[in-house]
Parts: structure tokens; sequence; C-alpha cells
């Protein structure tokens, strides 16, 4: 998978241990270590899988015999209904790890799905939807990964990947010009400098100081055409600031590149998936 | 604070080096680590402040020199233009940790402001609104800390310190009776037993079984007031699944006692919260 | 097992990188790391088995190759000269582990085996032997999990999980019946209130006020008595403070409901456990 | 302190989480947090201190503004009735810190008396009392910081520290002769070399193998004396296997230099030891 | 610091526990805890300070009472017999810090004056001196800034932060055009793309798939001479492989951008300091 | 392998996750996750390899299907053109692991060869080389085992497990007799106590002071040879300080036990071995 798997499971012990602490004192007691049986992940609503791999890992963790057969991939679209995979093993880790799995798989195809609708609205333009620093804590890599399946791109990981020059480095160093010119005097040649702009002026000087990308905090679907017009593609071009599903066509008409949105990460609506389990021999609904 | 200090510092340790890496390299570039700054934080939207400490805390890790002071508290509710605090400390450690800072209040203030129009919702009832386990991986303690400021109650906080009896283990002991029975052997006396029914029988044999709880679950309202006749204050009776707000009146309106919303923390939507940086002699706006 | 793998692994982890440190210099300079050996686990003592699960971890994470055939299970009693399990693998892993493994199955099984001992004493009363949180630092799941193997049953686990006022939040809330009243108001439903009593008058207003459970704390076998007598049923009843195997049948005859141990765990004797490592084709004892 | 402080806070940091998790439902619901108290801590036994740095280590942990003025140090004898320190700080920090601070104190303290009194057994004598590896996992540092306090010393730390030759890697080996040659041309010269023996003839060998130091692994006492008169101080002797109080004078009688004992950290009997909170101003009893 | 705090404490801490395990048992035993003691670090060599703050936080970690003035910062130059600075603090603390904070210390500086041999070769040129990725585990972020404090730059971080194309890849998409192309569509606007070319065909190829940066792998220096032409100033133009010192001039010689250079973090020569421990009042021979 | 797996584990997985981040977005963008491919590793230098378990460990923690087939141990001699191991396994995870697993075998094999080269000029000669405590952080241990590796012998391996007793022991004493005499007593009987003696007189004292260990600090050789002929074997005497390879026959002719050497440590030069991906059915070269 994109992220790390070293990554993914410090992510899901952290949630096992949270979930289950010592002991699941029900399942432990009422359910027999040894007893098996077989699962299936049903779509209860519409919109693109994302987590099947994080989903599947929480049990391969409680449970060396565990089995998943998928029948769609992180990416896919799924309505509800659907059958996305068939499980199978010991009925007290499927029970242990159930809330856990559907908590990872719930949120990232919520971030997916909620992507693919933004993703969907550009479509046939240029510029592209693109996540932001605006995530929660510890989940960022899986949050991103999510918008990438959505169809939409990541912005800069973290703080030391790429440069973003704002009012305060600006105000520090005199200008934008001689913020530029002395971050690129420091940093090295794979980080490209951003520089977030609120006027004109600021874009102009931006662009003649050799910034790699501009972006527009906040600007008007005006002013953000004419700095597209200002440019005039010397410069990637980043609108940002409160952008939503509904002005997101009329932001895109201006020919800008980047739209970045942070509510695909800040403000995610769970995606509705349950776990029926079942013993074997069960007709599934499919 | 409610929330353990220790496991505090570990989630804001985790967050800030997932943002900043090994550097923050416009920062650490352009901006002299002695030069000091106030800042102030400010609401832009209606709610319940949640989170001013662990916001506090992040930058308290990065400066021994911070200092915040709070006009707001936990719990207080906060309108758009309110100054919710004020801060001092290096500009440097400010610009490096307001992303997460931020993300964290902003997120802890969003369950807490939606928590509160739940729990606005059922006044005058004796229900209350309650969690689930349906929180992020590694946040439960902060999404569930953030419920109880929005005047929500907490359901339990993991597998190991309540008994909840699904279907998967009435089915391996063959009724309730009995696995409310094999159950209340195995248990401490400080753990309650909660049975999930779906029908009245269920609801019956849970009852005379011994159980503490009794979750309706996905019952019709005309359902859930038979349940409450039948049960009569003998066990206390919880209403779950697919909870709005809208139908919330008319569940409370049953005699419900309890009532579990998995959206509370499943499907947050971030709080407008921005920090704004200034030289000390600033103006602020309040 | 009862306590969750992630725990455990974690747990014994760190007890190998306490031993063992960066080599076994004897073994590792001594013995050909491919150099097979059978061995088995030897009682030399008469109680109750815990910890067998966690004993063949500790290999298991040391040796792919390890394989062990448990004659007994946790809970099962046990004599001197048993043989306990039949052991396979790396001998260079066996001398690694031995120390840890052991160390974890005799602190375990002497926890079981004490506490089977004011289980047996209980037999035929109602009341049921319980643990406290005088638990040694981070052993705390083990240690309650042995107590459960004993026949003995859990307190809570931590301060999270129930709650208990004692003289300290009376004096701060004024009496036990506001604090009763402050703490219902505030916690969730599936969590119980304890009140630590040391009179008559005290029980009889935690009573009043709703106390799902009376501790009583350090009373004499006499007021005891009169504590069951004047609560009837009505709570349940506790008693705690210096509790000893000699004194244990005169307090349950009083017909109080839980008697709670500190020296279960934190006074515990390591039962007598022997690992005897031999080539395959040794004759065992058993 | 002896034991390293970065070891110490990770051991107590775990145990507070063990203990707390998200929150003191009790504490944070009723006490408010910035209540301040004095408390006192109790010796309810005779005995010796140990651990009175990590007690106070846990609670500077948890409140900044926490002071603690000890009139008894590690290491010291304290009887029933002293009042072992003083502490000053948040009441709600003192009442979560609580079983965590006493835990630590009465495990350490319940070590450094037992070893008192076996190293009071053996005044006079030549031979010192020690410690084995059969400690708690996780605990080790601790444990033998106390077997220190108590007077007695530390036999090896780890299986990294010093060389101990056991049954399979003489075998492995063919005679101790070769075991000791083998081992002696890999280690480097700061790491001693110890050979288990159970019968004379291995004693013989093992010496004039060159060895540091000999073990007696469960010899009778006349057979020891017969080894110490063999071995004439060219080696230490270590006295080893079921060693208790009783036999203690018996077994130093033989000249031997070592008896290492395992009850001493495996069979800890925990020192009673109480904290009693009250406000400042409160008279104390000593 | 350039280096995130958070992670710095992590790798000091780990050291510390390396270094220390459980006690250092001269130390502790034989000197005051409360005895201070003055030091001073000394120069041995000529060449540039790196790691003063590492340094200096290994024993504010230890002791909350140790201070450090320091006379050179990171960066500067220094010569054998330089008082870098001066320290003040509990000598038991000094004596259990030294080693960590020497090994620290040594390692950075050497890098940085290494580093500054590169950089002062390169003075004049366009080309500026890079590191790679073949550093030392855990130690990247440590090395990657001492090669900042030499005077050289930083090539990207890790995986995640910039794209590199090597020969595999290439092979998997068909061709550098197809590779380009593929990946340009995935990765977000702020992330470069670099591609690794070993003839000028492929230097060509890369340049019009829109390649950011191109490697050239172990290129003559003619070859080298030629891609500039070829390029000349359309994309930046990297040269890679067994740079050595000798030969430094002659490639910044061709026009090239970059030059990267393994043998500034994978063969480090420690830089000769020392830490000279004396009571207060001792005559320093600066 | 010597080091313990579950400390070379950890290792790893920090390794990987600082080289990986998130995700290798070239790698994960561009080569199907199902593609496998063989490789070979390729000697460029002659001298003695290391680390070929950590090596393939870095490619089984990410890929389970992962194979090695080593041609070459740990120890062995090796020269260039040696194909030294086999591998074959997932494409993208030899890809996403090769740098880590590389830096960690060339720094390994760096060390070992280094070794090599000081324990052959001490062939013939009583003198073994060691290693110090000057490592690198959080690597001590596989730096260790290099040496080892190399021919060399490990010095103590942390502050805890021997005594070395310095200036400021001995200032803080009053002597070294009455240095060795106080840490005698309290030390265990497994620890051996080391001097650092300037002077002759000094090795004078600490020798009737029976001390185990003398340490010659920068002594020449006249005094070291003076040295010897004074201990005449009663003592362990190591020679310490500015160790290079040219002056090393000099030092060992003097009849010293023992001569430590930073240098191994402290300045690797990593040794060049390479790994070259190819699809199964390519040519080996060997």
């Amino acid at each position: 998978m994109f992220i790390s798997e070293v990554y993914l499971d410090d992510i899901i012990k952290r949630a096992l241990a949270e979930d289950i602490n010592y002991a699941d004192i029900t399942t432990d007691n009422l359910i027999s270590p040894n007893e098996e049986a077989e699962a299936y992940l049903l779509s209860k609503d519409k919109g693109v899988l994302c987590g099947i791999k994080a989903f599947s890992r929480v049990f391969e963790i409680l449970d060396d015999s565990f089995e998943l057969q998928a029948f769609f991939l992180d990416g896919d679209e799924i309505k509800k209904g659907d059958v996305i995979a068939r499980l199978k093993g010991k009925t007290a880790m499927l029970l242990k790890g159930e809330r856990t799995a559907l908590n990872l798989l719930q949120h990232m195809s919520g971030i997916a799905s909620m992507t693919a609708l933004y993703a969907r609205e550009l479509r046939g333009y240029k510029a592209c939807i693109t996540d932001t620093r605006k995530t929660l804590p510890s989940l960022r890599a899986l949050q991103k990964y999510a918008v990438l399946c959505g169809g939409g791109k990541n912005h800069r990981f973290n703080l030391s990947d790429a440069a973003m020059i704002k009012d305060n480095h600006i105000e520090a160093c005199g200008c934008i010009t001689l913020a530029v010119k002395a971050l690129r005097e420091k940093i090295g040649h794979t980080v490209k400098i951003e520089v977030e702009c609120e006027t004109l002026d600021q874009v102009s000087e931006a662009l003649s100081s050799g910034a790699d990308i501009i972006m527009l905090d906040n600007m008007t679907v005006d002013l953000m055409r004419e700095a597209v017009k200002l440019v005039n593609g010397r410069a990637l071009l980043e609108a940002s600031g409160n952008i939503t599903l509904t002005g997101l066509k009329e932001i895109a008409d201006t020919g800008i590149d980047i739209i970045s949105c942070g509510v695909l990460t800040h403000s995610v609506k769970a995606f509705d998936i349950s776990l029926k389990i079942g013993k074997a021999g069960i007709q599934y609904e499919s």
C-alpha cells in the first residue's frame, strides 16, 4: 500500500490498545477463542472506498488465521448494498477488531468520497483539488492517502518538505523579494517555495522574486482571474480559503492551477459501512 | 485538566513530529529564534469552546517562555468575534506550533459545539446524549472529553470497562439469559452489563436476566415507547442507531434514559478559530 | 487470551530488552544458532497455573520455529512433579528467553495460587474475593488476569472505569449525598459509584444517596454485620482493609458481597516452576 | 539518584497511564484543579525505606508546584509511626498520583527491608547477599536498587554484562575447560566468567580453567565447606539455590563469598506505608 | 534550533539510556549528588563547530541546574585551543552525560568541518555541495543539519518529499517520458521530479519530459559539460557518484548546479573536542 | 545473531520510518505492488563483511515473501567483485528498503574492515584491540558487534557494566586507594574495576589498591613498557589515547594486554557495497 507499513501498524496497535485496553470483557468471557466465523463488509452509502488494507491489517495483527477477499479496492466507487469484502477468522478477534477496523475504514472512505465530489466538479478544468495541513493529529498520512484515492492531490506533508512564506516571514525579512532570496540561498534544490499573497501587488512581487507557487489567500474570484492573467503560467497559482463545493467551478473557471481545501480532512463525514458477522455457510446478500 | 497530562503530551508530541518532522524550513531560515511576538485567538463561529489546555500545551512544549491568558474556558459558549485568549512567546515557536494547536482546538470545539446542539434539544427531558466507540484512532480521550464539555455524557471508554452483549454473544451462549448469567459470574462488581436488543421479547428477557442497561437497537419510536413501559425503571434504557438532531425530541419523549450517537465523534465539523500573530502593542479587537 | 495480544507483546519485548540488552554473551558465543533442543516445564509446588500463553509468547517472539505443547492450561490445578508443557525450539533461544519466560510464569502462577486459597476459603459463601489497584507498575493487566485464573474477581482496572468517593472528595463536596449527586450528573451511565465508609452513619448516607457500591473501610466484623443488615441488599457491600486468609470466613459470614484484598497483587510469592532443557529423545519424568 | 532519571520517568509515565488511563473520573469531577493540600507519608511497619525519589517523581510529573520534604532517605531504617516525608501540592494531583507512588514505594521498601534482614544475618561474615535475575518484568533496575539500599549487592544486571556458563553451554563445548577457554577468547577484558557447578569435580575443573566466579548450585553445606577449602581464595565462590533466612548463617559459616537469593526480588512483601492527605495547618502525629 | 526539539530530545534520551543503562556505577557510588563543578569545552582541531545545542541539551535533560555559556555557535570556525563553551552543573551529571554529549558534538562537528572543505572548494562557482540519503540510521536530521552548518545544502530528506526516477522505475513505465508523465499526474504541486540519467540521450529525454532536476549519474566530466550545454538552464543539473574533494573544482567547472556527495554523512571523521571538568575557580586556558 | 532481535527490529523500524516517512512517492506511484524481482549484492572493495542479517531483516520487515541467499557471512573476508548474496522479493519493497539496508551494511562492514586492519597488525602479540564508548547514538550494539566481526574485542557496553575510576572520582575520594576501596564495598562481584592512570605512581597505587584493570592514559611507549614491568601480570593493562594503525605494533611490543581505540567506531569509513536489482533470469557476474 501507499502508506508505509511500519507507520500503519503503529497507528493500528495504538488504536487497538485504546479500544481493547486489557481485555474485551464481554467477548473474552463468552466466546471460545477457537470458534471461527465468516463475515462480510456491506456498503450502506454511495461513494469511494478507501482503507481496505488498513481495515484488513487490524485483523491480521489480532489473528494469524485471518483472511480477507476484497471485491472492491481503494479508489473504487461503491454504492449502497455492495458487498465490499468477505472475511474469515476467529470470531473473538472479529468482534475485538471490528470497531477499530470500521473506524478507520469509515473515516478514510468518508474523505475519499467527499474528495471525489470535489474532483468530479473539476472535471474538464485544469485545476486540481488538494488537501492542506488541517488534518487530525497522528492521522495525516491516512487522511492524505484518502484524498489521493478520492481523486485529489496532496499539498505538502509537513513543514520540512516545502517552504511557505506567510506574512510574518515577509515582515521579518522586509519584503517578499528579500524573503524568497534569503530562503533560496538556504534550502535545497528539491524544495519549492510558495508565497501567500493577499493582493495583486504581492502576487506581482512574488512572481518576480522567483516563487515557484503563489497562493491567493481568500481572494475574490475576480481578483483570482486577474492574478491568473498577470502570472500567465510563470508560476503555479493556488486558490485557498473557505473553499466549498458550490463555489468550486467558478474558481476553476479563473484558470487557477490548484485549489486547496481544509474541509476534506478537518470536517470529515464518516462513510456508512457495516460488518455483518455470520457463521460460514450464510448466504450473502450481494 | 480532565484528560491525563501524560496522555496529552504524548498526542501532542506525535502531532508535532508529524507536522514539523525535522524542521520548519521556512521559519527556521527566516525568523530569528529570539524574536518574540504576541498573538490572539479569534472565534469565527458560534458554539462551545473545547481544547484550550491542549492548544496551550502545544506551545508550552515548544517554548519555555510561552504564556497564555484565557478569556474563555472549556465548555464556555463563544460567538463570532470573541477573543478567546491572548498568547505571548517566541515568534518562531508560535509559527511552528500554530497548525498543530489549531487542529486540536478546532476539532475539539467542533465536537463540543455539535454536542451542545443535541444537549440543548434534550433540555427538560430525562434523556441525556452520549458518545459511542465510533471515534478516531488515538483521539478517543480528547473526543470524549469534548463531548463532556458540550454537555453530553460518555458511554464506555473501551471494551474493558463495561460489558455489551450483542447477537454473536447471545448466539454463542444460547440465549440472553445464559449470556448475562455467564458474564455476571466472571466480571467484577464494578462492571455493568448492557444487552443489545432488537425486539420487545429480547428487552423482556434482558430485563429478567438482570441486565443493568438495555440498548434498543434501531427501534422505531413506537417500539421504544413500549419498551420504556415494559421496563418501567428497572433497568436503564438506551436508544441507539442513526440518531439525528431532528428526531431527538421524539425519541426523548418516549421516556428513554440515554441516547447514544456516533455522529458526535465520527463526523466532526471543525470549529472555525484563527490565530492572529502580531508584535506586542497591537490593539485587540475584543 | 484474555489479555490483549498487543499489550502482552509490549511487556515481553521490554522484558527481553531488559534481560538480554544487546546480547547473551555466554550463549551467543558458545551455542550454535542452529542447534535445536527440547525442554519441559516442571512444577515444583502445588497451586494454580497461570501465564502459559505469556510464557510461550516469549519464545515465539525470539524463535519462529518454537513449539509448545501444553498439558495444563491457565486456571488448572497443578502439583509438584507435574510436567506442565513440552517445548521445542532453538537451544540458544530457549536459553535466552528462559529467565524472562519463567519470571512471568512464576509471578502469575504465584498470584493465581494465592488467590485460589482465598477463593476456596469462600466456597459456599456469597462473598467473592477481588483484587485492588495495589499492583506493580506496568503489570496490572497480567496481575488481574492471574487473579481471575485463581478464582477471584477484578475490582476496577483504573481511575477511569469506576468512581470511588473517598474522604477528600466528600470533604470537597460537603457531604456524601452532595458528592454522589454531583458525580452522577457528570459520569456516564455505564459507570458505577462506590463510596468509602468508616461508620454506619456514612453507610446509611451513602445508601440513601444512591451509591451502587459501599466500601466498609477497616470496619470490625461486628460493624460489617450491622452494615449488611442496614443495607439489606439495596447496594453492594465491599469489605476492605488488611484482609488476611485467616480472618476471611468470619468476614464472609457477615453476608458481605465483596472482599477486596491488596495482598493478592502487592505481596506475591513466586510459584516454583523450572524449565529443564534437554536434547530431543530425553525421557520425561511425568 | 542511582537509577537513571530517563529510565525512572519512563516507568512512572507508563504506570500513570495504566492507573489513570484517560481521567480520574472521581477526582476530576469533584475536586477543583486549583485546590491545594498538604499531606504526610506515614510508616506503618519497621524496616528500611526505599523509593522516596521515585515516590516524589510521580507527583513532580503531575504537578509543577509539588514539593516534598523528606525526613528519611533511601536506606534509612524506619519504624511504625515515623513520618517519612511531608508533601504539598494540588489536591487533585495528590489523589491521582497516590496509588502509583505508593505502589512503587511499598514495593521498593519491601525489597530493601527483606534484604536488610538477610544482610543483618550476615554481619560479621565475609559473605554478602546478592540478588539474581529473578526479577519482575521492566522493574529490574528499581528492584536491584532496592537490594542495594537494604544492604545487599547486585549480581549481574543482564545477559550482556557477565558470562554465566551453565550445563547446556558445557555440554555444547564438551567440558568446562573448553567452554571457559572458548569464551575467554571472545569476550572483552571487563567481563567476568562464572561457572555453575553441582559437584566438587566441576568446581575443581572450573577453578583450573580460570573461571573468575564459581557458583555452587544447590550444594549441601558440607559440600560448600569442601569447595571453599578446595578453592582457597583463588576464585570467588557463590552459593545459590533455595536460600532462606534461617539457613543463612550456616552457609556463611562455610566461608563462602557470595550468597545469591531470588526471593529478594521474586517474592516481595509490600511494606506498609500510607499517605495521609490533609489541608495545610493540620497537626502531624509524629 | 533548526532540528525539532521533540525529535532531538528523543535521540538524546535513547542515547543516554544506551550509555547509562540503569546507573553509572562508578559515579553514583563515588560522587555526591549535590557536588557542583565547572567545566570547559576545548577544541583540539581546526574546523567548523556543530551541535552545541544538542551537546547542551544532554546535560539539561540530566540536570535542572545546568548552565552553558557558549563562546562559539554552530557554523562558526574553530581552531585548536579554542575554548568553545563554559559549563556549570552537578559534577555527577557532567560525568554521566559527558560521553553522550561529546559523541554527538564530535560527530556533528566532523560533518560540518568536512562539508566546509567541500564548500570552500566551490567558492566562486555556481555549484553547491549537497548531502544524500546515505546517512546513519536515526541520525539523518542531525547529519543533514550539520551539512547545512558546514555550508552545504540538503538533498531530499526522505522518499516522501521529492521524487527520484531511477532505472527500475523507467523500465516499469517503458521510458523516461512515460514515467515522468505518470508521476506528474499523481504527485502534488509542491513536489519536484528528479530523473537519474547515465547518457546524454537520457538527459535529453528527461529534459523534454519536463523533469525538474536531472541527475548525471557517474558521468565523466566531459559528458557533464555536454549535458550542461544541452540543458542550458532549462532544468537543474546534479552531479553524483564517487565525488571527492580533489575532483570537485573540475566538476564545478562544467557549470553544473548541484554536486551531491555521500561521503559527507556516511564516512564521517569525528572532530576532536574534549571536555575538561574542574571545580569552580579553576583558571581557563583560553 | 549476536545482537538481540528485538533491539535490531527497533533500529530498523526507526530507520525505515526516517527514510520512507509516509510513502515512497516515486515507487508507490510507478511500480506495481505485485511485481517481483531478483537482485544481488556486490562488493566494490576489499575488507570484512558485517551486517548481512541486519540487511536482510530490513526487507523481511517490508515483505513477507522476501528471500536472501548469502554467499558470505558476517566476519568473512570479501574482495571487489564478490557477489555477497542473492535476493528475491517484491520490486517495490526492494526499492523502498534499499537505502536503509545498505546504510546499515556499509557502516557495519566499514567498522569490521577497519578493525580487521588493526587486528591483523596485532597478530602474534598478546595485545588485543578493543572499542570504546565513543560510538554513535543508538547504534552502539551494532557498532560493537561489527568490532567483534572484524576480530576486535569489546570494552564495556555502558556505565552500568564495569567501573572506571577517573581523575574526578579520585579527587572526590582523596586518592586511588580510597576510591577503589569505596567502590569495591558497593559494587557486585561480577563487576571489574578499572583505574585511569597518567603516571607510574598512579599505576603503582592502582595495582596495590586491587584494581582489576589499569588504563595507561596517553602514556609514551617507554612509560608503558615500565608499567608492564611494574605490574608484571598482576592486573590487566590497557593502552588508551590517540591510538593509530601505524603506532600499533610499537605499543603491542611493550607487552600490554589491551589497546582501546575510539577511531574504530567514531570515525567510520563506509564500505562500498551496491545492490543491483534485476528481473529474475539475469546472469550473475560471480
